[in-house]
């Protein structure tokens, strides 16, 4: 399968369409008008199992047609891309299906909802790469123009040796006990709570930027509200409750200490407990030269301290990445004219077509989501066995 | 001319495609994704003088065709609305042949680059909307989710009696001399520099978020940079340079105090000469009850303090304006996940269309533009006449 | 007089023991502790016209005796230093009768209540130094070590030739319409209202930190609340109130326009209808090379944006004003350890016991309070008429 | 011992002169300046070893006279309080003399060495307490009236059920591998390195404010920099070093997990080396009410997040805790006039004394230090155990 096949087109077919199908439409629908790239997005078909909303979805988001069956969008012979936003327990089959099918793959993470279907995934995409198939996993903060300046400063050598990171995902959309119990608080379908909802996005992050991964954890998870009314219908973030309840399955805070490859300790911290932080993905790496600051509800800016300047003039700069120097950002608008989350999406599919168009293999492969589904697994061993340090498998 | 003619589809002609341009293609594109609107613009044509081009930028950015000559494209049948992006010195011609033409016109601020033209818009605006036509012109910080919302808060009485206001825009892409004698430099394509480009957009969001007009005002400008190489090929904000020079016949920056119709007093400045500040639009207002803080480079908060508050709690509240509750935030993403500088454009296009498929006038009006062309006319005149008061017509 | 008469003791005396008298107090009682300086100071005498609260505050505060009569203090042969921390109307008085004495002056600002006052003090200075009488007014914020390291950066050249200035400093403690009419709000106590209080700080420094003066201004002053309650008894920023009213005859607001001796253009604001704003003394000052920023409210920190630096890595460094390298820092705690409010005074007392020690003329001068006061004046006559240019004079 | 024995005077006595030396002379001299207490404290003596130093120290920190045996100071008839600001491998042979000699005892952080020791001064605190006796521990940030504060709102219920701490202490004045291999960095002076030096801080305060105490802990300690030069004359956190290196016997850094004892989960971290940092101890609480954040390098300001505030108002405040409602503050400067680092000793001088005054046992207790003790070394036995989980004896 080549793009020259379809007229410098790629036909995309999305797989689920509640917010992270509504997050890449954005993309999909932005990517060629922002960039100039040698293959062009179609937005061919969206796949979900009920008719009328996903019709509904197809016109709101601007999918030329739909499916309610997600077999027969992979099979059809016009689709060159299979974008996978369903929620954690479908994306090994789907994914099987699409690479089996000789269709590219994008998956949203957490790649899997076990280590074992990431497993069989990464199989599955190394098969199909001989046949010029390419997958890629959804870690879209990656593409966030501070988070990949961040990247660059460090593998520039700008922050020296790094001995500590410290990361936290904050979010608090569930501290309502009377919040119901949707689908990503029941492990059957999202394998994990925080830990690999917003828990996965930091371990992808640090690793990425430091280039090191992560070794080893000492963990604690916690459920706060065990119990929980059932949701009358689940749809995403929010649903309408019942007065049945039912147990929540998965973790509300995930903390752990970590080692990274490189000699650095770290914290981790994932919860839908923090009041009051709405987004609040915070990373700082310190390093024998500098450090760097992201927050993510700040995410057009980088603080950076550069420890090479003069005495009386260090601190941390708060960089507005913004400017045409700044990964992305030439794109966009003039200098200072900031961008939000959806854009992060957009830059991921730019990415994507291009590693598609010239024939390498997009990042984050299926393998780095594997490597961060084993960093969550040996999170969750660990707080399951007294908090004992618990090594991830290389 | 009715919306149900064309099957609830409003026909889009936008003249000029640069960065206005680009801007408002991304908010045609976008509006009817994001919501839920009783009619739906189609990006129908773009108009730019060199053909090859404006062709190039109607494939980069999705217009169905392309005119070299604007005059064309406002005569077309298929044309609905007339979205005019070109510098100021072309505004009143296309508008008026617009309006004249019974095409609803969008208008990008400033509105003109004379209190005279701007008249003429009104005058013509005011004819064509007995039949029917709307005018809006382009402020689009007022639909600034965090701006919109500060507007309510006032309204809301929240602040109390207004007492202070103090605005400032601060740029700073021509701080180097070497910087070329760009159209916006130039007094004949841009009527004046920094106070009619940035200074327009602090007149006009303050007076909308306190409800006021400024009545008086005091003024000083300066061009700190009189002469600049000629540029070789000008395009927006960037451009390269020759080596003839030429006369900045523009203000670098212009300051004034002012007194507002609620007897608040206030000043204002907007220069491209405060170094290190790239879009730092930054408004506060200071109630008898209360106060808030703006700034454009974190658009996405509001600093909102509340006198009625227990004294040992009272301070600066950052609120981050990305919740369901917030204006325009419903349509976009969860909690915490923060929008762009350009969703003020898509959000003006969703308030645009909406009043011209319920029948009603959009705002701000033509003659709201005028009066924000009063002022910065009255700046002017002060400045040139030893910074003496000068009141502002009503 | 020298301080060798004295055993290397520089024997104060106080007149005043309000706000001021508590802070130079415990500056006095400090300064000796925190720095190695060649000569001591000795509280020997404080003066207030209640003889039971002027005993007291003497016990409180720590001086060895009290005066009901200034000019018993003044005329005590063993004071070497007169420290004048009284309401503006009584400086002129008891700095002429204590130089006439032959003591070292130190006299808080503004300098005196009207020009012609202070021109009387400078020739009165002026005089009493052929003696080697040192006389110096307290405008406590040069000794901020962030202040003093921006005076640094710009004199050493960091930021360029300066284009902007704009300083507010903002409070908030009449906004209640019931606050009495304390001294500060009677036009023959305090001379003017924000403007002489806090306007004079933000005069003063911003021209001691450009190292350039104010050439001319526009002004607007404005008197929000006419009349108040009388106060059943005044003491300093706060007192009781009683049912009869009376008209406040100083200025609420001071808005002005400059232009300042190096080519910059400037804004100015003093207010105390700032809801929110408890200490907001704010300056930016932009320049050719790079800006600064100072808050008061954080005055441990400076910000400063570097135009030299790489263009990806530009952006506002907050620094930590509190290293050993930083001025007057190495006395205090170790790194990071921040200081307060009250320490600008000791650094204070720190500078003018060094210039009494090795009889050199300490800063700010008389003469240099004189200036303030002429541009105080200016803007007085701009603002009761219409805001035109009002030159200062030289 | 009853302070009216003294006419109302409490006669110190210091033993150590270093930096924390320095910091409660600040104190010690300053108290009864700034506040109305019932007794007065007198600096009478101060000890130390070396005679010339000491006697330095007393002239430029204001002590009457001097022992070079701290065993003198202890015994003098006329030293009511012992100020205990040595390294750590003396507190308890000092203390225990002290109470033995009926010294009412200020002790600095950390309490002791060793839990033994602790446990020892525990026993002989409790055994002085019959005879009215006093003793506390030095953990002076209690005493920033900013996390007095936070007290205050946690005990007042406003952040309800506390479900998440997370805790800094960040600096990085180790970081240059050349710095040398001063007493703190030696076990059988300090103990441990960060650990006990930082991690001690933090652990207190999170106790402090949240009321609940650590149960159990996981942790990691790492010493990045394992062989340093000898200093040629260690004196506090700066040295000369020798070309001559020794061994690093503690921690760089020490990271824990940990629950709380009202079912909260924690993370802790306290290091030299997160480069940039300077003080930076961080503390944020999260509960199911609200959630504050707490930062010593802007210790004038507390953010609170209150969850029952309107929807569309929620956000972080930033509140000045400078005003008279706020603990301790009325004894200082008008709103907004910010405090430093010193002042939180003056704090504690002005709790201890007015505790020793009216007979009450002041806080924190030795007790309260020897459970910080027993954290700190089931932090080090979780980290020589793998990290397991290892619980705090109550």
């Amino acid at each position: 399968m080549s793009s020259s096949d379809t007229n410098g087109e790629l036909r995309v077919g999305m797989v689920g369409y509640a917010f992270m199908g509504a997050a890449h439409s954005q993309a999909w629908r932005t990517v060629n008008r922002a960039f100039d790239l040698p293959v062009r997005a179609r937005m061919t078909a969206v796949a979900g199992r009920d008719d009328a909303k996903v019709r509904a979805a197809a016109a709101q988001l601007g999918w030329e047609r739909t499916y309610t069956d997600w077999r027969e969008l992979v099979a059809a012979d016009d689709i060159d891309v299979v974008d996978i936003c369903t929620p954690g327990d479908s994306h090994c089959e789907i994914a099987l299906a699409a690479l089996a099918a000789g269709k590219h793959v994008l998956c949203e993470k957490p790649l899997a909802n076990t280590v074992e279907e990431a497993r069989a995934m990464v199989a599955a995409a190394e098969t199909a790469r001989a046949s010029g198939v390419r997958s890629m996993a959804g870690f879209n903060y990656r593409r966030v123009p501070a988070v990949a300046y961040l990247k660059q400063l460090i593998a520039g050598g700008r922050l020296g040796t790094v001995r500590h990171v410290r990361a936290v995902y904050l979010q608090d959309w569930i501290i309502d006990p009377q919040f119901p119990l949707v689908w990503r608080l029941q492990k059957e379908k999202s394998g994990s709570g925080a830990l690999g909802d917003i828990g996965s996005h930091i371990v992808d992050l640090t690793q990425y930027v430091t280039g090191q991964s992560i070794t080893g954890v000492s963990a604690v998870t916690e459920t706060f509200i065990k119990e929980r009314p059932l949701p009358s219908a689940s749809s995403g973030l929010s649903a309408e409750s019942s007065t049945e309840t039912g147990q929540v399955t998965v973790d509300d805070a995930a903390l752990f200490l970590a080692r990274l490859s490189g000699g650095a300790v770290a914290t981790y911290e994932a919860t839908r407990f923090a009041t009051g932080r709405k987004n609040g993905l915070r990373v700082e790496v310190n390093g024998s030269l500098g450090s760097a600051v992201f927050d993510l509800e700040r995410l057009n800016e980088l603080e950076f301290y550069d420890a090479n300047r003069p005495g009386a003039e260090q601190g941390f700069t708060r960089i507005l990445v913004t400017e045409g120097e700044h990964p992305y950002m030439a794109a966009w608008w003039p200098p200072g004219h900031i961008i939000g989350y959806e854009h992060s999406f957009t830059h991921q599919m730019r990415d994507f077509l291009e590693a598609v168009a010239v024939g390498k293999d997009p990042e984050p492969s299926f393998a780095d989501a594997l490597q961060v589904q084993q960093v969550l697994d040996a999170v969750e061993k660990s707080a399951s066995a007294g908090s004992g340090w618990t090594t991830v498998p290389e």
